[in-house]
């Protein structure tokens, strides 16, 4: 079912789509990580695409899909004030569209301007996750602008999943993916696209402590109680507790049940592993995926995944409080 | 006459030595910094070089050259708990060498550590410039080792020269390359091999304030008075004062005249741009070369300087003790 609503089809048309928009990002190894893990270790550096993260491969790709599909819509909006938001206001920018963000009020000013940066309109909001829908839905009804949601639509999974299109083609012979999961439209959107070039590789999902998400992957359900909750996490690129309702289905039918729980230590153990030995600013959700690869948990997997990936999903951060100052 | 030393097909020869051991890095550009300048920007990425510096280059380039001049050679020494140390460490462990690197006693553990783990042997010795000259000296006369310098070596120039081969192989339309000066081994070997494929090409110094390469470069004259000082410079890579008897006269002969000359606060703003915007960890030196190129000097140069590359000569930087905290 899943795999009708996005495939590698799809996937492959969100690449056409977007290509020329967005950088292909490297990918890089680490003598120091294959020293620890015993294993090959692949770097994919979505901190070095447009904008600081993997997010503007799925809003362009939604954006460009709606303007083949409608040239005449008069604008869209989204609500995030992290990498979601500034890579619709990016993307927009690119399809010349107006753009609406809807941001809490009490959201840094940096990103404010970032966004700003972008030529989008800011809008602002109350502080609870439902205001911003409550403002999003608004300007939507007023403006006519159709709402661009961060993971759960599958124009932006089909663009995420162009990292694996692009990892399979730099490295072909990879044998696992890790990759940090939120809301799941990049792990989902990998999952989809890897498993349909190398139905034998295996996706592995990454998580803040408290997520649970291997429990609902081993039992398929969604074990979460509603509303739905922020995670108390330093990875505020992935701190929502639930995945999407088009997602996790997708997730529980293609990703392993095993998943890679990290704390905050773990984290900053990973960043500073990226920053040290790699010489690559990451944000905390990337450091997640460093730290997982380079765990115990890690070193007693199956030996005959030789060649691993880890998505470095961004590297947005504030260098000026690095969370181990 | 230097141009004899050292020229382009020495540093072809030296691209053939060691290019299958070093990284071809990438050269990265930067919208942000496109519009600050009204240029456009390269940045060639030697902070993502084996061992985190340009350094390995004309470490390897003079090791492996020496090893088809005399196979037999019992080892290799030299004295620097920087960059140049950890690179000839690293070269010593391809090329199948023994090694000493004598290191003032009071160097951080970390660095110590770093050289040890490339295979070489510590020798430490008192905190005066010249107490390093007598111990390196001690060593290659009790074991036969063969003293690598960290700049003033026709071998060393060279190997640091493919910097320019590389760029100018993935950017062949570049103006003009910013390049920050030590003892000039990178700078002389890149506007050695810059000027011989692209004449027209225009090589600009980067230092640290209070070296005055521009009056010396003016004059043609070492206006520095012995001994040899260190510079008051958060960047570490590029403190000394006085480039080298091989290296000036090569500059002198080279180089533009006008040279960036950048106190600390400038140089943290660079490693910040490149930190923030880039997504790239740089090390003080390579933060001087970022300054340099969004500085109000650069603003008022030339227009006809179009396409503009910077290095970022290396990534080794205590992460636990940012410039800026």
């Amino acid at each position: 079912m899943s795999s009708e609503l996005v495939n590698i089809k799809k996937i492959k048309n969100a690449y056409n789509r977007i290509s020329k928009y967005v950088h292909k990002t490297p990918v890089f190894t680490s003598s120091a990580a294959d020293k620890m893990t015993g294993r090959k270790c692949f770097f994919k550096a979505e901190n070095l695409q447009k904008t600081g993260s993997f997010k503007v491969r799925g809003a362009l790709n939604a954006i460009l899909a709606l303007k083949e599909k409608n040239p005449n819509v008069s604008g869209v909006v989204t609500h995030s004030s992290g990498n979601h938001g500034q890579a619709v206001a990016w993307a927009t920018s690119v399809a010349g569209f107006p753009c609406s963000v809807v941001v809490p009020e009490y959201a840094p000013e940096v990103k404010k301007t970032a966004i700003r940066g972008y030529g989008a309109e800011l809008a602002e909001c109350g502080s609870l996750p439902t205001d911003r829908n409550v403002v999003c839905d608004k300007i939507s009804t007023e403006k006519g602008y159709v709402i661009i949601p961060p993971y759960d639509h599958e124009d932006v999974i089909a663009g995420q999943g162009t990292v694996a299109l692009e990892l399979l083609d730099q490295v072909p012979d990879l044998d696992a993916i890790l990759v940090s999961v939120s809301g799941g439209g990049l792990s989902s959107g990998i999952a989809i696209a890897a498993k349909a070039i190398k139905p034998n590789i295996k996706i592995f999902l990454v998580e803040p402590e408290g997520k649970h998400m291997e429990k609902c992957l081993r039992e398929g359900k969604r074990l979460w109680s509603d509303p739905p909750k922020y995670l108390d996490t330093i990875a505020d690129g992935i701190r929502l507790e639930q995945p999407g309702q088009l997602t996790f289905p997708i997730l529980t039918q293609l990703v392993e049940k095993e998943v890679f729980s990290l704390n905050n230590d773990e984290m900053i153990e990973g960043m500073k592993f990226a920053f040290q030995r790699m010489k690559l600013v990451i944000e905390a959700a990337a450091g997640a995926a460093v730290a997982a690869i380079l765990s115990d948990k890690m070193k007693k997997m199956d030996p005959s995944l030789k060649h691993v990936a880890v998505i470095l999903c961004g590297g947005n951060i504030d260098i000026d409080h690095l969370p181990w100052y």
